[in-house]
């Protein structure tokens, strides 16, 4: 089969260097366009991009000209991670001239012709497609995109909770890592020996996103999950790894024996990038951890611990994900792979 | 007037060497005699002592010859500040030869007659000593104890809050710094980029000492507030100042301006370490934060901020003390100093 | 004795707010005028100015409406912390229009007119001005800068080593603190768990700048120290504070105690700013450290230690200095208070 | 081919644990034994292991009962990483006892009959081997070291410019990681916004450990490379990753680009643990950092970089390598590797 070929736009930003290091072998699709802003377009991705993963930047990037980000990109879809001022514009443009759009921005998340996927949760929010290019004309593009990085690290056991028992609210704290700032991002004078109270926007988004992400595709629409969430979001100095301390309240009784194992037998999916487990419970009382824990499932896989009863809401429990792979970069990946898989690629 | 000549029971940890710092121009009290393990019984505390804190070992203390952990000590009181293994025992003894002991320990602080104070909050408390030297057949000592640090963070807002509007219940996250282990403590491997989801021991007593501190003196014993907290407890990279995210329930409405109002002006006192402000409201969106606020008022001041309404439970807020002084050894002086005032020393 | 009016060119940025905080109190100077970018122009400073510090933002700044940097400011001498892209220009400005210039800039430092002072090591070299407004046509203004902050680590043991024995070599690794890039700066992403082994422009300033102040001022003119020194140049997770690993040849021989002796026993001066050691020989294996002695002397005393002999060159030894207070603003400050003891002011 | 079956002595600590990862599914050894200390004896890997590596604990040692440290295991060969307190006797016990002994420990690395390893310098020096049976009385054991950590961030380029120049001698400042220290190792206390400028018996290590390693063998006996060293050792806030700052003076003239050239030829080795290069130089002016190219070559390959002429020494370059990897666990299981080649095993 030929690969599929494909374009990153803000490819030389935190999640754009995710994009590139997670495709470098992938099976089904590969990059043949790098888009990002005037001041790198026209030069090599190796002297346009500050790359800073741990793995080498992939020799097949390198050598590629970073290109402006303009709906002429010669490949049959593109992976965006624009940041948000520009990415409203250019991605309905790029879905307009046709290209699929892979979303990891957070303009058209909440918007109700968008599909907001976790392929886990809610696949089937994907027929949301055809109700968006009937309505905005599109013609064979469209646009898909994936939660918010914060989301991610509590969506996926409300969900499983949710499913089971019924979920009336969830109050969240978050403690997340500064590559969800992107770079340059957080200042080191900010984050040294210290915490941040306040991560401009994230709360409102975090607040408003799993309810989309849990509902039900009813009639060409989703209707939202009625729980309510509340979230007070930190910045801690950590690389990577947003860590979320949940309590939730259940319609139904649960046992604690059968909430951890709802969490723990969660169904996964058998994509290219589908951990082993999509949700992993570790007993041990220190975890997760984002240092030990974060690359779990090559940073797939969302980790649960600290499950217990709580004293005012039913249940707390501590749960993690890596934030630029499943909550951002591997997050997009992997709705692509989903993409493919219900052929609309 | 003689200053009083106190003792430091647990003289070369953390905390102890914060009384030293604290009390080097002391108008009330002058140490002089320091007390720790058999292994540095013996020793000059200048030996003794791996001094942690950034301005130096006072003059006085360094020539001091530390002594073992025995109800003999030439002085008028103690700071204790011991481990809780061997707390229960020492504080006893101390307590039965006569001693004032001004404890920092957790072993004695939710027994029924042993008062467990904030000055600012509750020290009509104090009555209770006379209840504990009858009960206990104690002479002239006795045991005051102060809360722990993590309670420290966010009881202040709480008793605001209670006497005014009162308080139905409380969910909490902290994030805790490393100090508050001790020395050595947290090892860094486990806190260099991380996050640390279980602090042994700490949850309980986070969740019980604020119902005791917020509680009424009736005929001799605490009536216990009646609202219930739930805290999950993080340690973070953070070196001083523990951040607590709070979210509250009133039992009577309160407009958000009210909430600010009586948070803010709750009063204060004023003894020799009392700061200026005993809460201080920032209305900066991100603050408090541990490295710009924990040394407000001297590392006296709670700094509280980001209070917004909540969408499940009344209210949210972030609160702030710095740990080893407000939340442990700033808070023993201050008792020390109150019951000065009081006339129980 | 009525205060001196100054004004800050750059009070907005890191060193800048360092001003603010060294001048809050200060018997000789008082803040009249603050000047920062078109961008901050006209706010208010509260508004105009992220800050930074662990002490709160002075009363007195706070309501100072922030000028453009034109050198009409209302003021008798001005403190300048400019960006080196427009420090030139701006100065020179400022010095012709009749304002004594006190720089922490790096544009003029090196030029044969301009002192280099660090006040204790070369004060003789102020006799430099009158040879500058003369070869510049300067009226009444002038311009004093004082050394980049990773020279003030290590030049003060040189000085006294030269002075007394005579420095032939020295060989300098550098590891400073995040602090000494501004702010925004490092990027956390950048530092957090990481060395970063190149400071922009770094290593050339602090391999030419010692010479010249430990030089002699003979007709007119700077004869430069005629030895070498060689810097390599790190960034570490600290947020004040520099360190320095050194290595000298000498001139002399000199037993141990002798170079101990001279470091710790060097002149210091009676300036209202001087520590009472500008340096200090710490015998503590373990010491200097930036987070236990930086703050040492208020951040303007030198802490060396580590002094031993080497097995390549003669000696080798640790130098710490505050690179916010002893390398850049405190350095302006005692600089000012300098020239209004030598009567320039 | 049958694998060989091995022990791992100090099972538990830092280094112990690589053990365990790095053997997980390696082609020539099987891990059929875990000792430590008597805490730790009798009870399951799992339950006596605090685990802190980022990849899960392997299955097969999961279920291991952890052994005395005692020379009657059942196995082939052991490694090492005891303690040096105990390791003196127990490698010898097990020598004596017939186990070879791949050691991490510091206790035999300059006796003058055991062989200091880093494979692609000096394998040659095995020869020793006999020559340590024959004077110890070995019957088929013996004790084979690889050098201390920080050691291998410089030696490998040192040994490239040895050879091919002449090294004279070598000024090295070292900025090193925290699991250098084992666990719990560092307090979080002591490096958070901080760095030591002491660890304990590192710098003569670091000072004598070379020229053995680049020395050569005559005789039966290592006469060792003349050049000295001269090394400061600084601990920073880093997980893993040793750098190294160096100045080297060479023998001979030698141009800038033979330099870099002779370093980034060095002949590497094909071991099933080596990396595609030995040494690799980058030319981004900000490399290498511990963070992006401690995991170069899985960890077992140095980066250089900054390589650049110097104004007092000849050269001066910034050198890294994988701390608990290539200089410690890894380079024993390449010195294991080394001995199944050479039929030693």
């Amino acid at each position: 089969m030929n690969k599929i070929r494909v374009g990153i736009l803000g490819a030389t930003g935190t999640v754009g260097q995710r994009f590139c290091q997670l495709l470098e072998d992938h099976p089904q699709f590969e990059i043949v366009a790098l888009a990002a802003s005037e001041r790198s377009a026209g030069k090599l991705y190796s002297e346009a991009c500050p790359w800073k993963l741990q793995t080498p930047m992939p020799e097949r990037v390198k050598e590629i000209v970073v290109s402006p980000i303009s709906p002429d990109l010669d490949c049959d879809l593109v992976f965006s991670s624009l940041p948000g001022s520009i990415a409203r514009e250019a991605e309905e443009a790029f879905a307009r001239a046709g290209y699929p759009v892979i979303s990891n921005s957070s303009c058209y998340r909440m918007e109700e012709d968008v599909p907001l996927i976790i392929p886990e949760i809610n696949h089937e929010h994907l027929d949301l497609i055809e109700v968006q290019q009937h309505k905005r004309g599109f013609d064979r593009g469209f646009i898909v995109t994936n939660p918010n990085c914060a989301v991610v690290s509590f969506a996926p056991p409300l969900a499983a909770l949710n499913e089971a028992f019924g979920v009336e609210s969830a109050v969240i704290t978050t403690l997340q890592a500064v590559s969800g700032a992107g770079y340059p991002g957080v200042p080191s004078l900010d984050i040294l020996d210290n915490v941040l109270p306040h991560i401009p926007g994230e709360e409102p988004k975090a607040e408003t996103e799993a309810q989309k992400i849990l509902g039900k595709l009813v009639d060409g629409a989703i209707e939202k999950a009625e729980f309510t969430v509340s979230v007070q979001c930190f910045r801690v100095a950590v690389t990577d790894g947003h860590t979320a301390a949940v309590r939730v309240n259940l319609t139904e009784n649960a046992p604690l024996e059968e909430v951890i194992r709802v969490i723990s037998e969660y169904k996964g999916l058998d994509l290219h990038s589908s951990p082993d487990r999509f949700m992993e419970v570790s007993e041990e009382p220190a975890h997760p951890q984002p240092k030990l824990d974060r690359e779990n499932g090559d940073g797939m896989t969302i980790t649960v611990g600290r499950i217990f009863p709580d004293n005012i809401l039913d249940y707390r429990f501590v749960s993690l994900s890596h934030n630029t792979l499943r909550g951002a970069a591997g997050a997009a990946v992997l709705n692509a792979e989903l993409l493919v898989e219900k052929k609309y690629l």
